[in-house]
């Protein structure tokens, strides 16, 4: 199919010189250009040059159901005609947060935002007004968006990540405010030792302990129970919060990750696949934290609006989105990755590589290295091997037309069946084969 | 027109389960309860017990054209049924930034973001990448969204805002860290002398200055061109950025607020009206300070994505909507603005009451005191003038019809017309009638 006369390539030098590096976000550019959408329905997207690939991307999590659905087609296309953005309420914020706080035990109150990183700066500001206290503490190597104190140390690497007793505060982008720095503490995931004795020498002025339970960045595997309990215990004795960010991992299970533990956060960040595709946000949790935003109060003692927060498109899509993911779809997702990992993982013993793969529900992450990673540090990339990631998901783009996120990471979507599952284990056989001489190298 | 069994108190009823005070946003809370929308066409809203109003508050500035403009459902809706959100670029984020650079002489390169407060956050930490510095200069009362560094001092009251030569940095939410609060520095808007004074004693240190032209919150009057000028040479001399925040004040003329300078901003924040009614932010300004965004550099000094950043579906309806913003709508709607004002100062000259209008391009806000404000301290409202403005406001909501701002502003629509004007004009003068024997009083 040959959509229109344009090349990616011609796409990309007209971007050049409008958007810096010719790109409005990081996460599309690949080298030599980036590629450019025509069309999609379900799982599969179709380009400006007409190719056609199968995306196990699902726009970094964000659309649990892949493209276009047409039930959410059908009530966005509804409330299209009915307006947009309003400076009154809808009826549509209401249902949807009906239905997100029957979904999860520990939601009992909720606000929407336009993204997830508003989502985490709105949970980091409420903690603080709750606990009144100012730290935040926060796992090396996990990302939460772009808020300062919410970023810190997401991209350490041996260079700068200092003694993991005491992991270094190091900004990711640069000019970040040492005052800010100054207000973040980090801990390893996972190792409860450390983490306990990190926390204690803060324990006066942490508002809060933010945790991604599948955190990506630091090789998605999930928290132990073990190491929650750890946290929400020493939270329970030090009047702080624990508070997860969920943007991610909501998808889990039917509630949330949260649903796997045997301690509930305190509040709960959300966005990505809860917008049906549209740009979101939410924050919920207890209400006795919650009304620190209430209007109501005689003092605002967070005020907190947003332009386009709650509008009705985000949240009638988002609404859909969740009502079509039940627990018999979740469970079934699941399932169809569940039989991804185990055929992937026999293409790594056909293959005969050092790799291994990680993950959680609906979601994992290829490893270069034959034992999986256990910490942030253990699943750190030199750039040899980031080299060759690159190469074996260049390959898979180019030559399989099969799109992973650029970690080796897939995000599946109930639009995915057998068939494609299939096509993923099968190509990234030949992709293995062809990186495996200079993989074995670096082992 | 009855449009269901419900009625907004009991919508509101339901939503005080779920939302935080029974809103997600303040701005739409008012006492008893909320409205809700059931349907919007241009400017009429019509609630969900078929109550239709007039709309001049189009969501805080955010609709230029009114609700459910033709145009912009029609490229939605077509762009709804190719996807909504992938990790490819779409050629939908490269018109429109061609579009947006082509309009403003200052725009070389842009980026896209999520909200208004995504964007100035995101010039605020590109400003101190490029400048190597950390603090930000901004005016007492101006409202800039909710990054903490750019909210400091926006709710300052006479108790707590100290002396006018070094207006206090004062915290809207509760727990801000105060290193945050050291990081920023706060002026008297329009105010040369001081202004200079207080940046000269943080030059070192000082990335930005921060300048809504209009600021909404300070009065909604303009930042004169001497004052523009004088922050710009200080800048020049200092090595500091000149950055506007134009979220709002873009409308006033075809390329911003800015093209009423002799001197122009180095970096802008724009949102609301340049996503055509859907969620966006975006950060314009030289390349050689968006250079540092870049994701081709060697390294990478403000790696920056977003998931829902550069939507095809905010970018589209973005793109209808600024094309028919063009030049010759500009002056239009600015005139019928215009004849608003002169309309409403009519009617405050024959209900004889102590009133004035500021305002700029399509944008005014009424004060409750003869003479202009011409600065946030003289524009601030007591409680008694806040309870008068609210008693003013509810007359209009409730009995005449009409939506204003909460503040008393109004934000026009090309929608609009000279029948609506004649509505609003007419019916203020009711509800300065209304009001004057209480306002007389305080004056």
């Amino acid at each position: 199919m040959k959509t229109s006369g344009k090349t990616n390539k011609s796409v990309y030098d007209r971007a050049c010189n409008v958007l810096t590096g010719g790109v409005s976000r990081n996460t599309i550019f690949r080298e030599p250009h980036p590629y450019y959408v025509a069309t999609a329905k379900g799982s599969y997207i179709t380009d400006i040059e007409g190719v056609q690939r199968i995306d196990f991307a699902n726009n970094m999590a964000s659309l649990i159901h892949g493209h276009s659905h047409p039930a959410i087609i059908e009530a966005v296309t509804d409330q299209l005609q009915r307006g947009t953005a309003f400076t009154m309420g809808t009826e549509a914020e209401v249902n949807f947060a009906e239905l997100m706080i029957e979904r999860s035990g520990t939601f009992e109150r909720m606000r929407f935002v336009n993204s997830g990183t508003e989502a985490v700066m709105t949970m980091i500001k409420t903690s603080r007004v709750y606990t009144k206290k100012s730290k935040v503490a926060k796992a090396e190597g996990t990302y939460h968006g772009t808020y300062d104190y919410a970023e810190a140390s997401q991209t350490s690497n041996p260079d700068n990540w200092g003694d993991i007793d005491k992991p270094n505060v190091n900004q990711v982008v640069e000019g970040t405010p040492q005052g800010a720095l100054d207000d973040v503490v980090i801990f390893p995931f996972n190792d409860i030792e450390r983490t306990l004795k990190i926390l204690d020498q803060h324990a006066e002025e942490i508002a809060c302990v933010l945790i991604d339970p599948v955190p990506h960045r630091v090789g998605l595997f999930p928290a132990t129970n073990a190491f929650i309990e750890a946290i929400y215990n020493w939270t329970r004795k030090n009047n702080a919060l624990m508070v997860f960010d969920e943007v991610v991992t909501y998808r889990v299970n039917y509630g949330g990750k949260q649903d796997s533990f045997t301690v509930k956060p305190d509040l709960t960040a959300m966005g990505k696949m809860i917008g049906g595709g549209f740009p979101i946000g939410a924050l919920a949790g207890r209400s006795d934290i919650m009304e620190v935003l209430d209007p109501r109060g005689k003092i605002l003692r967070h005020p907190h609006s947003g332009t386009f927060s709650a509008n009705p498109i985000s949240t009638t899509a988002g609404r859909v989105a969740m009502e079509l993911f039940d627990e018999e779809a979740v469970l079934n997702l699941n399932a169809l990755t569940n039989t991804a990992i185990h055929q992937i993982e026999e293409a790594i013993k056909i293959a005969d590589v050092p790799m291994s793969i990680t993950g959680a529900g609906s979601m994992f992450r290829l490893h270069l290295q034959a034992s999986k990673p256990t910490c942030y540090r253990e699943a750190f990339q030199t750039k040899e091997k980031k080299d060759l990631t690159n190469e074996l998901l260049d390959y898979m783009f180019l030559e399989e037309n099969i799109i992973m996120i650029n970690t080796g990471a897939c995000m599946f979507a109930t639009s995915l069946t057998q068939k494609e599952v299939d096509r993923l284990s099968g190509a990234l056989l030949n992709g293995f084969k062809l990186i495996k001489p200079n993989l074995d190298k670096l082992s």
